[in-house]
C-alpha cells in the first residue's frame, strides 16, 4: 500500500456511504408499488459488526432515495446515522461532521456514481466500486477489488481495521472461543 | 468512433427502448399470481436524469409486456411517452414520431431481441445490447458493452451526450456542488 | 454439426423440458411461506412463441416440483402439456408419447440433473444445460452454450427451427413488418 | 485427492454447515419488513435427497440468523436438526455430538465466515466455499469449487458420498428407473 494511502486510512473515525451501487449492485426492485426491496449481501453484514467491535469506527449511511427497508436494516445494523432522500449529500455531510465534531480528514466516503464526487473530493478518504464510472474512479484514493453489492463494505472496512492495527483485537473471539 | 456513427449520435432528439432485456437482464418475476415484478438498475435511473438535464433529448419505452410496475417506474423516471403491449411496436413508432415532429435519423432506438428488428431498421440509430441475439446486432449501429440490464440505457446516453457536447453542462453540478 | 446430431434434430416433434435449472437458474423462493417463485427467462418466452409459429412442434413441461406459478407460466406461454410433481418422469414421458402418438426418436428432451437421466436415455434428442453434473452431461446429444436460466431453452429451439429449415419462415414477420 | 483428506472424509457421519453464504450467496432479502427471504439453489436440494439416501449421513444447519423460511425449508429437505439465531455457534456443535453421540473427526461442517472459524475448527473435516475470506479458508481441509448459493453443498456432499464408495448405489435409481 502506497505510504500516503496507509496514511490516510489511520486517521479516519467514520465510514460514511452511499447504499445504492454501494451495499447493493444497484438493482431496484418494487412488490405491488409498495415500498422498495433491497438485496443485501451478508459479508456486509459482518462488516458491519467487525466495524463496532473497533469501538472507535463510526457508520454512517447517505442516500437520496427513501424507504422503510433502508431504515430497518441500518437499525438491525446499529448504523450510526442514516439521511435518506438527500439530494444534495453535501448538506448530511456537513450536518455529519458537526454531530460528530470530525475533520474531513477523519472521514471515509464510499460512493459509486457521479451524485457522490462532492463528498468524495471532502472526505479525507474517497472510496469507490469496482463497477463505477470512470469519472467517479478518478476522485477515488482507492477502488475495491469487490463490485457493489459484493462485500464493498466488507473490504473497505477489514482494510481499516487492519491499517489501524485493530484486526487481531476484533477477531480475537473468533479463535479464542470454544477453548 | 467511425465517423459516420458520430454523425447519426449528433442528430439525436429522441432515444426510445424496449424495456425487458435491455432495463432489466430479462427476467421475468411474479409473486402470487399479481402484478409483474422488474429488477432496474440504479445506474440507469442516473442515465435518465442525466437525459432530463440535456433539455434536448425526449425518453421513450416501448414493450409488448405490460405491468403497473413499468408504468410506475416510467413516471418515477420521468419518461415522456411509454407503450405497453406493443405487439406491433411499429405502431408505437410512427405514433411517436408524430407526437413529437421527428424525422427518423433523429430517434435511436434500443431493442434486444428479434421483435425490435424492424425498429431498428427505422430508427436513424440502432443499438442493442451486449447479450442480443446475433440477428439482432446485425441491425445494430452500435452493440453496447454492458449486458441487458446491467446499464446498457446509461452506456448509451452518456455517448450521446458527450458526443453531442452536452457532457460538461449536464455534470456541472457534481464537480460545483459545495464550492 | 455432426451429421448423426443434424438428423437427430431433423425428425423432433415435440420438446419436452425439465423447469428449475433449465428455464430457471435454479433458485428457489418463497416468499411469507406461499407459492414459489420463480426467474424467468425473456429470451426463452420468445423461444416458445418462436417454436408456436413453426406449426409442427409441441412443447411440454415435466417437473418434480409443484407451484401455482409454473401453471400460471405454462398457460401464458402457450405450452401444450404440462406434469407437475412428476416423482416419476417417465410415467410423464410414456403420457406423452401416448397422447401426441410420438414415437421416442421425435421427441427431445432438456433437463439438468440425475433425476432427468432415465428421459435424456428415453429421448431421442437428449440436451443439458452448460452448468450440469458431469453425470448429466454423459448423457448428453448436446450440451447449450448457455447456463440454466440464461436461454438454455432459445439455444435449442433455434437450432432446431434452424436445422429443421423453419427459421426464414418463423422470422419473416419481423423482417417484413412495416413495408 | 490427498491420502489425509480421503481418510478424513471416509470417517463422515454427519454433514453441519451455516446457512447464509454457504447454501445461499449471501443476499439477505425483506420484503415490507416481514419475514426473510432466501434465495436457494436446486442443486443443493438434489444434494439433501441424495446424502438421505445414504442412510448413514446426518445433516445439520447451524445459523446465526433466524426466520420461519429457513425453519420451512430444513422441514422441505428433511434436516435432521436446525438451530437458528445460534450467536454461539459453538453450543450448537456441542448439543449435536452428544444429541447423536459422535466424535469430532465423524462431523464435516461448512462454513463462509469468520463467525464460523470455531467450528471449522473442532469439526473434523473443515469446508468453505470459493469466495470466502482469507482467513476461513486457511482453516479449511477443503475449499469447494462452487461460490456460495452455487452449489457448495451438493459439491460437498457428492465428493462425500463417492469417497465412501456409495455413489453408485444412491444414484441406481436414476440409471435403473423405466427398465
Amino acid at each position: 500500500m502506497r505510504k500516503s494511502l496507509e496514511d490516510k486510512i489511520k486517521k479516519i473515525k467514520m465510514v460514511a456511504m452511499d447504499v445504492d451501487g454501494v451495499l447493493t449492485a444497484g438493482e431496484i426492485i418494487f412488490i405491488n408499488n409498495t415500498d422498495e426491496i433491497k438485496i443485501w449481501n451478508v459479508k456486509d453484514r459482518m462488516g458491519f459488526a467487525l466495524a463496532h467491535r473497533t469501538d472507535n469506527l463510526k457508520l454512517c449511511w447517505i442516500t437520496g432515495r427513501e424507504s422503510k427497508e433502508v431504515a430497518r436494516c441500518a437499525a438491525e445494523c446499529h448504523i450510526d446515522a442514516i439521511y435518506q432522500k438527500a439530494t444534495k449529500k453535501i448538506q448530511a455531510y456537513t450536518d455529519l461532521k458537526e454531530k460528530y465534531k470530525l475533520q474531513d480528514d477523519e472521514i471515509a466516503f464510499l460512493g459509486d456514481d457521479l451524485i457522490d464526487i462532492p463528498l468524495l473530493r471532502y472526505a479525507g478518504l474517497a472510496i469507490c466500486p469496482a463497477d463505477s464510472p470512470r469519472e467517479v474512479k478518478k476522485e477515488a484514493d482507492l477502488v475495491t477489488k469487490a463490485q457493489g453489492g459484493k462485500g464493498v463494505f466488507r473490504e473497505v472496512i477489514e482494510l481499516i481495521i487492519k491499517t489501524q492495527d485493530n484486526w487481531d483485537k476484533v477477531c480475537a473471539r473468533y479463535y479464542e472461543e470454544g477453548e
